[in-house]
């Protein structure tokens, strides 16, 4: 039995090493007898953390479905209806054409939108473009459903604008799609309008489709305003993905859904509709519970008058909190990218070269050469989890070596202490004259340059 | 771009037909004229039926999950240790070996869980061996994952056990694994140990897996125990799919496990746990709230010391509650497995070849020579829904033609209404016998035999 399962091969399986993958090896290096708390700026997720708890109109929301006892019985694939309506609703505000029922397909999370929208692409020989760095469940559903990916790049001295060169030069007659993610997982930049119609120009010039990774939305605290790409939906047809996780604080809910920003009707015509429809049978659903939520979530934020789902008045108070509960978030945040920047600038070995703008992430890089026994961003992020039970995700795990992400969705006070014990690890492990000078000409000898050019 | 997207082919693209499809065709077929209520005895849903009303145990604890305001984060992609842990212990109880947290893996529902188990199991060139009739998301996540299906059959005549000497027939060395689903979906059959060991023996020795699908587990009212097929572990490694979904009644709130019963290894050893982990951490969790919940309502069902989840003593009534809860559902479901396969016995066009003695749906065969206009299952199933206004999954959607799924696990009133159209249907349909002869004639000219041997 067991050489005949062994045949198979499923030990000599390889999956690209998402982020959760590499916070297990992080978690399994930490030092036990380090008496100071961990602290997590690998992932992002800020519900923990008393700044961020999420308002308590989701919770009241939920309560009352719960309470109702009608909603457990199996939700429909797509979603139901009241819930896929009042996504539309609430994204049709923001948009140019309106968005129905039909165009919005409900998912158990924004990851799980991820695997919907790339099963359904998913041809053979076909190939996909993705931002690096990026976001490694992308990779990870792609390689699972033998998508050809080809990435571009986001450029660090142009605030993480796409490289469109980039971008014309990798496609070919076989690209299918492109993906973009604002605002920016891992970068924390926010697109310019101006930015946005040059990306969806290049879309529509090589005929693909845009998918754009808008879990963030709305979690900007810079001087650009958040736009849905959607809004450029008749250049070329958007698919929208995003999820309550961000915005409202409850990533563990796992609700998500997909848009399409289509007014053309290229998705529809072409098929790509049905096919996640297809897919959306087949897979995962959210909970049917959380679906009604959802749906009184946006009653509560767009005042519609739908108090029968909570068999009595929706208190005034309630609706006005919600902008508060979203402002007070982005303010939050905007200390935090801030704190960031600051203290990064102040540390020789690394630097930012931009500050976030919006969602919860940074891009650190890192200069080894002043660093003594920190060989790479994987040695770092090893050694600051055993030394300083900090926790960072390397920036090879997002496709760039020797940056780091640094993810400062957590309670400010931690935050500041995060950040001063990498500055305590940077100095310790700051180069000697005689240090740097070694690993320089090893670096010139090992990129075979003159030694002048270095 | 339209052009450039219908090249890939997307609208020719064919999945297999659903219970969830089907649904909704026959939905599309009701008369909207018809002032009765639509009767659905087409889908294993019972949450909405007064009779079918989940315990107060498991909302309560969903409520003080929600309230504690502490699992609103992401889960771990194999689900949270107390959850696995409580899983674990709850199918050890049953058991000769005992299961712990790394033996289960949580998913977002039995269908998810099969998902996981197909998309981790596929490999090119290899088969699997799936029951028929059986359940088509088996068939539809295989094509998905190109694993080639194999059907064995369940026989009527035998209490629809498994066809053994067809199983041996069908499998060979790419033959991965088999599927049964004990108590029987769609056939409401329970199987004897002696069959189970049968079972576990053929699979034994044709090296094979065995995926025991048991969503169903201890919804048994005849005179059949219900016995989890992990209880042959170290015959054969199995893997157990089952889920809240049915025993507690709460389809909707999406929570399922995948248990790994192989006091030998094997799973481990050859890689296919690691397999499993490794596509958990790319696709969709499971709500972490109601994971939560999960422990809690073992915690009551085990009488576990871990009364700081509620804050408060576990109230004793609550605790006695489940059973009689749990009595409440099958005792009900006997009733209307009686009522069904009474009333089935009086229709001569209809026949039920074995009483359901578990589970929820039982399987009923049509004879289309008695009668008028209705060529057969999926003929049947819409002219019901438009002359009688109920709904009912033809047998082709499972594999047997001329067969039909009935779901009884509605409101028994609701039920009686159901089972009478369904009768007054098959009286106005009856054949007349000038009808029945002209039928056999052609019956016998199509399947070219000898008049005589009609």
């Amino acid at each position: 039995m067991e050489q005949k399962m062994s045949k198979w091969g499923f030990k000599s399986e390889k999956r690209t090493v998402t982020i959760r993958d590499f916070l297990e090896i992080l978690k399994g290096n930490l030092n036990k007898n380090d008496k100071r708390d961990v602290i997590h700026l690998g992932h992002g997720d800020p519900s923990p953390y008393p700044s961020f708890k999420t308002s308590p109109v989701a919770e009241e929301s939920l309560l009352n479905a719960l309470r109702s006892s009608l909603f457990n019985g199996y939700p429909p694939s797509a979603g139901l209806s009241p819930a896929r309506e009042s996504v539309a609703e609430h994204l049709s505000k923001d948009l140019p054409h309106k968005l129905s029922e039909g165009d919005v397909f409900l998912t158990a999370g924004a990851n799980h939108a991820i695997e919907v929208v790339l099963s359904a692409l998913a041809r053979p020989g076909a190939n996909i473009l993705f931002p690096k760095p990026g976001y490694p469940v992308y990779e990870a559903r792609a390689a699972f459903s033998n998508l050809e990916v080809r990435h571009f790049n986001l450029l660090p001295e142009r605030g993480w604008e796409v490289d469109l060169d980039g971008v014309e030069a990798l496609a070919d007659d076989k690209t299918i799609a492109m993906v973009v993610i604002n605002p920016g997982n891992p970068c924390g930049n926010v697109f310019t309008f101006e930015h946005m119609q040059k990306i969806a120009e290049t879309a529509q010039r090589l005929g693909i489709l845009l998918i754009s990774d808008e879990v963030y939305n709305h979690i900007v605290f810079g001087s650009n305003k958040f736009l849905p790409m959607g809004l450029l939906g008749s250049v070329t047809p958007v698919l929208t993905l995003a999820s309550m996780s961000k915005r409202w604080l409850i990533p563990g809910w796992r609700l998500g859904w997909i848009a399409a920003s289509d007014p053309n009707g290229v998705l529809k015509k072409s098929g790509i509709i049905e096919s996640i429809e297809n897919y959306l049978c087949i897979t995962a659903d959210p909970a049917t519970l959380i679906q009604i939520n959802l749906s009184m979530i946006s009653v509560f934020e767009y005042r519609y008058e739908m108090k029968y789902f909570l068999k009595g008045a929706v208190p005034e108070i309630l609706e006005k909190s919600t902008d508060a509960f979203f402002s007070r978030t982005n303010d939050t945040l905007r200390e935090s990218a801030d704190a960031c920047y600051a203290t990064i600038s102040e540390i020789p070995s690394l630097s930012c070269p931009h500050k976030p703008e919006g969602a919860m992430s940074t891009m650190i890089e890192i200069n080894p050469l002043l660093l003594e026994d920190v060989k790479d961003d994987v040695d770092f992020a090893m050694k600051l989890a055993r030394e300083e039970s900090v926790m960072i995700m390397p920036g090879s795990i997002l496709g760039l070596k020797n940056w780091l992400r640094l993810s400062f969705s957590v309670e400010p006070a931690i935050l500041r202490d995060g950040l001063e014990r990498i500055r305590a690890f940077c100095s310790r492990h700051s180069n000697t004259l005689q240090g740097y000078m070694k690993l320089e000409s090893r670096r010139c000898a090992s990129s075979n340059l003159m030694h002048d050019d270095c």
